[in-house]
């Protein structure tokens, strides 16, 4: 079996990312990260994934990106938007996925797994420019120069395959695989307990994603 | 004033740089990282050279990189080598350069700076692999594919001064611009006091350079 991490956020997208990852054969050591986010409920989230979907291990790791602030999601003071808004939107983390790929790469070095695995969407998504495919090439060549491993010839490969899938394609392909959704958690503000507030982008991402797919949502709505 | 991002080691590379973005004209953010290495000496070194060296701000950001290990800097069981090594060290801190540079990056958006400053280099190193120019200009590349300020047109720069430089020059460069390199720490193995080893790669590396360029070693050694 090969090694692989999965960055794993606790929504849709990563657990649909680390079923294809079992389908394909990996091993998922599973990699999550506490940066500061608005709530705990997508980092609750992303252990029951991990158990779910039979990952080998999952690691939850803190940084405190919230001492810079500048994005919705770290600041409390900036507001999530309750409607679409034009541009990048406010809850783009600054640097966010270039953070999360390289612990991802330090700790795949570290395992010996030449696989990273990332649930990136450039569909159905808010712009960010850090979810695109030509930073996921950009980041597969940075790291292929940067470690130890590589040098010596184990070269990386960074997998994000639900990059170009609608948001309905993916919860169809999710489905096919046994991801239960209801245990995921995509809403930018949920409660504690996991409740998604409906409102969000990301929530109407999720939502709009179910409706075309012709599935029913089990997103738990806290009204 | 232009603002920039100055990463801080507490060793004479980085404080080098520092004095370099100074002279250049730059307001200098100085960005420290406790990932779990061996010992606190370089943390305050660093915040003793921002002091020195007037930077405008010092922050240091905590990431446990030991919980992943795989390197002599995180892991205690794994000894530094206390003479040369063939072939990259166990000293190489897998990814290390790859999150310290993400972290920089998402400080560097948050504050609207458009310059990274890197003490990283690649002439008397260890043979790091994140430490060499293509490695750099990758990250470069990378970086302005994953912001949203660089979407918008404004760009970054990463800039590496000393990467060029023999150990000699850098020292000599920094003697002309008044670094004191007395409170620097270059030491994998410092005493809490800061006291430095004299055998370590990095050690001898430092202590070469010192005499190399002719200048009397101020490096408070503990033995």
């Amino acid at each position: 079996m090969k090694n692989a991490v999965v960055l794993l956020s606790g929504g849709l997208d990563s657990a649909t990312t680390l079923a294809i990852a079992r389908e394909r054969g990996y091993t998922s050591h599973c990699l999550s990260v506490d940066y500061g986010q608005r709530h705990r409920a997508e980092l609750d989230a992303a252990a029951r994934v991990a158990r779910a979907l039979g990952a080998s291990a999952h690691r939850t790791i803190k940084i405190d990106l919230a001492a810079f602030g500048g994005s919705a999601l770290t600041d409390p003071a900036i507001a999530v938007p309750q409607a679409p808004t034009t541009g990048i939107p406010v809850t783009y983390v600054p640097a966010r996925n270039t953070i999360l790929l390289a612990l991802a790469l330090a700790w795949a070095e570290v395992l010996g797994a030449q696989d990273i695995f990332f649930g990136a969407n450039a569909v159905d998504y808010s712009g960010y420019p850090d979810c695109r495919p030509e930073f996921m090439r950009a980041f597969e060549q940075l790291a292929n120069l940067a470690t130890k491993a590589a040098v010596e010839g184990r070269k990386l490969a960074l997998r994000t395959p639900v990059i170009d899938l609608t948001k309905a394609e993916i919860v169809r392909r999710g489905a096919a695989l046994g991801v239960d959704y209801s245990i995921t958690v995509s809403c930018y503000q949920a409660t504690d307990a996991g409740l998604a507030c409906g409102r969000c982008d990301s929530c109407r991402l999720r939502r709009a994603g179910f409706e075309a797919a012709g599935l029913p949502d089990p997103t738990r709505y806290a009204a």
